[in-house]
């Protein structure tokens, strides 16, 4: 099951994707189940009660109906991953992390598969991050590494996008991770029988069409199994908390000439199972 | 005006200090009123009129009554600033930043003025930081310096808990400044024209009564409106939101022998024209 976030007259929806354009309001599939994501993922059950209900309905709308939000458009937390795979631990000479390296982003910072990425005006580093999203749906803490899939709700796309001058003004990467429309979330949460084994599938970001990065899921250096373990070991992971597990070599600023978006690009990332996180760059 | 932030029988409520116990809930004095912090803070004029309608009522109930919140429960961004007074750079061997060093905790780690501050059982690290908390109370992007001001609500402590090992794991402080109930913040948010000018108060960090910090605000690196400026140049402002200033010299880690929390311990922050933040510690 493919689960979008979107806004309607003003009121924020969750519709269960039939193609890849036509989608069932949940308002109308379940009318009993609440009609946003963050509430869908907090009522225990609510998620499978929502594929039974859906389950052969013809689509009543499309996604030129409605304004698409981000996967989640309110998490509580939107935990990141640093360097989490080898190429990108070679290409900023971070290295490998005994532990994973963790900051947070805010939902703000967010925009949806389709919105603009916002690159300041007085800045030319905005930098892309192609990154696999892990939407928690069920709370947890001290969650042991064997029963960390058990708390995981589906799978997303994540552009972390990035204004690398700012990240770099202290060794807090902070406010450079969090400019206002850089944090691309989309286009659709898959559940996790629909999407398999996250390790078999890859991970492509494309400026223009260009191929920029690409890996295996697989290449991840601290696993997701090990994310949820480690991130719960210190605080309550609560549904709709979002991982977004780390980006593979090739980022824009560790290029030789460093390579930063500008408007009028198109900025993707392609994950094999999910679909494809579009953002084209504009001026802010 | 100093408002409180409560539980009564699982509902959040608003009050506004009569004295030191004494309060009027929201509800009763102004029932139009949002009676939630986040609430009151995102309706434009609310606090004022709050304070017109509260004026000379006596109280209904006492600090008793109720079970206290962090001031605002659900921020939706916490921002914090590291080493941002010259002894507390100096003792970290971090040094004066040109910009402010910017990291974030999120909402699930908070606890209120009373509640006990929980060091984790694997841990022998936790750490105080006593800081100046600035509560926004206007939206705004790109804020001047001079401007700053007309977006705070008030002021309020934070004392920014922290696990020293794991903050340290990696580059990043993420997890060791985001443990389950290590951020505590309150008693109460006190309004500008209440507290008046910050940089005439200061702050003392107690352990059981001895003193571990203490600091003139003056003594503050970025200035508040400097960090206002900063953090919006990069992405909105929100009501509610948090800026922790920075904690001054004199945190445990950094004496020689280390001196960590631990529990029976009872960590204070006082700061003048505000009050008493107080939390014992256990272990959890």
């Amino acid at each position: 099951m493919r689960l979008i976030s979107y806004e309607l007259n003003g009121a924020e929806g969750v519709g269960v994707m039939v193609d890849d354009s036509g989608f069932v309001p949940v308002a109308s599939a379940a009318p009993d189940l609440p009609a946003t994501m963050l509430g869908l993922l907090e009522q225990d059950g609510a998620i499978d009660a929502l594929k039974g209900a859906a389950d052969g309905k013809p689509a009543e709308m499309t996604l030129a109906d409605v304004k698409l939000l981000p996967v989640v458009p309110n998490p509580k937390a939107i935990w990141c991953v640093g360097v989490n795979y080898k190429e990108h631990q070679d290409e900023t000479g971070r290295g490998a992390q005994e532990e994973p390296m963790i900051f947070l982003r805010i939902a703000e910072a967010q925009i949806a598969h389709g919105d603009p990425m916002v690159r300041p005006s007085f800045s030319d580093t905005l930098d892309w991050e192609g990154e696999l999203a892990v939407i928690i749906g069920r709370r947890g803490r001290a969650i042991p590494r064997e029963k960390a899939f058990d708390h995981i709700a589906g799978y997303s796309i994540y552009n972390d996008g990035s204004v690398r001058e700012w990240q770099r003004h202290t060794s807090q990467f902070g406010p450079g991770k969090n400019f206002q429309d850089t944090g691309g979330f989309g286009p659709w949460m898959v559940t996790p029988d629909e999407f398999g084994d996250p390790y078999a599938h890859e991970l492509t970001t494309r400026i223009n069409g260009e191929q920029v990065q690409h890996t295996g899921i697989a290449a991840m250096d601290h696993k997701i199994d090990k994310l949820i373990n480690y991130l719960s070991t210190a605080v309550t992971l609560n549904p709709g908390d979002v991982i977004a597990t780390g980006t593979p070599g090739g980022v824009g600023s560790r290029r030789n000439p460093p390579w930063y978006m500008k408007p009028g690009d198109v900025c993707t990332v392609e994950i094999t199972g999910i679909g494809v996180l579009e953002n084209p760059v504009i001026d802010g």
